[in-house]
């Protein structure tokens, strides 16, 4: 796999969050390398409350990681 | 996507929850971008009482992540 | 939605517990806004076992953040 | 309700896991006040594998809570 | 119950990951104390996938307490 | 079991990622033993779009734990 995280630092909290965001959606990537699949489930979870409030979790603790990472952007 | 995260630090501890709940949010519509579709799954989360209680997890996870960044408030 | 959260500072760790059931509390009541609906829904989780459980755990979550508010009461 | 919890300081880390214990059941006392239905669903969740694994999951939570404010008895 | 957990320091991060899977059994065996019932249980969450990730995530949630008090193992 | 994880320190912040992954998996393995009950359950999870958040889940707690070992990459 090529790279794709050097760093946990962001310029700005939103960034930070976009960052849990692929943090989270790489766990899954991982786990099922086959885009093709990853994509035939995405109208399933996207569609359904609980799959995203489960995606939602993820990110959450994703980006607990990302602002300890930047001191929380004080 | 517009700028809508510039600060974690809240003047009050209940601004800060409020923030916990924008971030929650922001997590299913990064996922979801479609308002269509979040606003039909709606009903269903918000009447089911797990729905409501992993809804609610999220959001204390955002909590820690919002207060640690306000030292707590103190 | 008036003030109902002004501190997370707690005289005593058990005052503290009670303030993280507060919390999990407001959690879901930000996201579902109706108090009869909440009402409604309370026969079918307290009367759940892995609902209690999911409950006691987002309480679990917020201890943390409240114990860590108050330097866990050293 | 009476006080249960005076501190969150132990002298062992067994002692520590077993307050975690003890606030992961308060989580759920809190939440559904009635012992008599709390033990009608204790056969349910204590006979199935994924209830237990949620029970320890929010053990897990509290000794978290509980190790840090003993400095992790070191 | 017998001691059986004197200290949160291991030598190396394997022993503190295998204390963590410890941790997560006793707050099973705690929960339900009869061996016999979680022996019969035992295929049924050794053979789902979920179950699988759900006992793994305990695991993790505890190797961060245990992590934190080994300093790392820096 | 052999050694399999002697360090939390990695070079970089993906590194770190990657061992995060690897300990998510040993937490699996080490209640699974069998191999082969691993590889079977694999089709069931890997394309279940729940059981793929899960997955993530876990890792993101483990990150957590390897990011903090690591000061964060800093």
């Amino acid at each position: 796999m090529t790279t794709w995280l050097t760093s946990l630092q962001t310029e700005t909290p939103q960034e930070g969050f976009e960052l849990a965001i692929t943090l989270a959606r790489k766990g899954v990537a991982y786990t099922q390398t086959s885009p093709e699949i990853r994509k035939k489930l995405r109208p399933h979870y996207a569609e359904n409350a609980d799959s995203l409030t489960m995606a939602s979790h993820v990110i959450a603790v994703h980006f607990q990681t990302v602002s300890a990472a930047n001191n929380y952007w004080k």
